[in-house]
């Protein structure tokens, strides 16, 4: 499961309620186009701002709407009682996965995440996917802790974080070198990602593929086939976007694209997140004028 | 309310369950010892931890323990529709206050937060105290967002993050020359608020003083007397305190106090946070020997 191109949809919120329609619409959009998994409720799904009872339904509204392909779904919280609870939910659901980032409000140990791991791996029967997002976690894993938490069962990837797309191939070999063979590498950042995938990542978890999923198809079959020059030449087209990812958060930046789109009205985050002023609009409406997208 | 000394109390959390019983003692002994108000919820109260359930009910113990003494209330919560409910309960529970920092997954832009605090300003009908503390919310406020939210109507208080002692009188200077006049300067970080106190503080958010009010109370009425000599004395006393807290988080720190004073558990903070090490232990009870704290 953990492997090609997972698919994050946006979970939208409109006027402060989850619209489980225009989700489950993302979720079929990204499943026909041909992802290999789901990724529901993942920082693109906006999960830690959801009650339990949202997250609930949205986990049974993208495994509905996914058909035959699995779903991986975040069970992220601040607390570890939460987070269990999320699991069992996820699992309750038809969760094919689980994603787990050790969400912090006081900044965590290492002790204290490896902990919480090992409670989630105890209580789960689906793979567990190490979600390491320092900069909304706050958390920073090193080598040495994915290599401690991969040993666990069912522990069975991990997602790391973006670096310089020139150091994709040293990163890639560093932290292969490190995990149980039986961990799948994945990787996030949709800029680093492609050039990562024909470094020899396993799985990309992508922002783009839950919104614009044949373009990042495109770059993810390419690099399964090990054509490096289109991995590399697809991804520098989509340059424009990573540096507005880069400049306002992937976020914001994928659910304007939602409504440029016509997918998604313009307001779908929680407050206090806010959609993009007018004027990175304009510049977006540009960028995706410029790439053939609307 | 926004003067002296706000004692921030633990909310023992204790095999993951509230302990109501352990937390009103708490609150009753900073309200006996004479601090100027109680603040619960705080960071040191683990707030962000708690469901609404059990935030309401916390609430509602602090303002019955406190007695004659007003209770500042945290209210801080991912979502705006959550701080607004949580708002709700704690004036109905009788909070003479509200402590609200602009928690954080995705990065917040200064517009969200003050669309944040404008949304809570207009529900609300006690003082509100912007509550800045970068630690934990990973939010930075500016000088001018603090003018800027500060002009908003019921917004009477800020609670500033430490600077080195050196800094402090420079820094209250700073930040009292933005602030409307109608909102008090409060600091925080236990070590720094003397000192800021002597320079002209207003209110000191103290995590000491939610489990050790005389030493936090010496401190604060020698700055209220303008013995600044006094209380450089005292809070220098206390600096193996102020490092054990720069080291391993005040909030780790003062559940330790609280287990090795006798008044709370060993294990006394929700999962995944964990009670400090035994080495560590080891060291603090030797601080509080030295201090004659035990």
């Amino acid at each position: 499961m953990f492997t090609g191109l997972s698919a994050f949809p946006l979970t939208p919120v409109i006027n402060d309620i989850v619209d489980l329609d225009l989700f489950a619409a993302l979720v079929r959009r990204a499943a026909e186009a041909g992802a290999d998994s789901i990724g529901a409720l993942g920082s693109t799904g906006s999960y830690a701002y959801l009650s339990r009872e949202e997250r609930r339904r949205v986990a049974e509204a993208a495994v509905q709407a996914a058909g035959e392909v699995p779903v991986i779904v975040g069970i992220g919280a601040l607390r570890t009682s939460d987070v269990l609870r999320g699991a069992e939910d996820a699992q309750n659901a038809g969760a094919a996965g689980l994603l787990l980032a050790p969400v912090s409000y006081q900044p965590l140990t290492e002790n204290e995440v490896a902990d919480l791991f090992e409670a989630v791996s105890a209580a789960s029967s689906v793979p567990i996917c190490i979600y390491d997002n320092p900069t909304t976690t706050r958390f920073a894993f090193t080598d040495e802790l994915y290599a401690r938490i991969g040993a666990l069962p069912h522990v069975e990837a991990v997602k790391i974080p973006p670096r310089p797309v020139a150091e994709a191939a040293d990163r890639i070999r560093q932290v292969r070198a490190v995990l149980p063979a039986k961990v799948a590498l994945g990787v996030s950042g949709d800029g680093f990602s492609g050039p990562a995938l024909s470094a020899g990542a396993d799985v990309w978890f992508s922002v783009l593929g839950g919104t614009l999923p044949d373009r990042a198809l495109a770059i993810t079959r390419a690099a399964q086939a090990g054509d490096a020059g289109t991995v590399r030449k697809l991804s520098e087209e989509l340059e424009p976007l990573w540096n507005l990812f880069a400049e306002f958060g992937s976020l914001r930046v994928i659910s304007a694209i939602a409504a440029q789109l016509g997918l998604l009205p313009q307001d779908n985050l929680p407050a206090p997140l806010q959609p993009l002023g007018e004027a990175v609009q304009g510049r977006l409406a540009l960028v995706l004028s410029d790439l053939e997208l609307v």
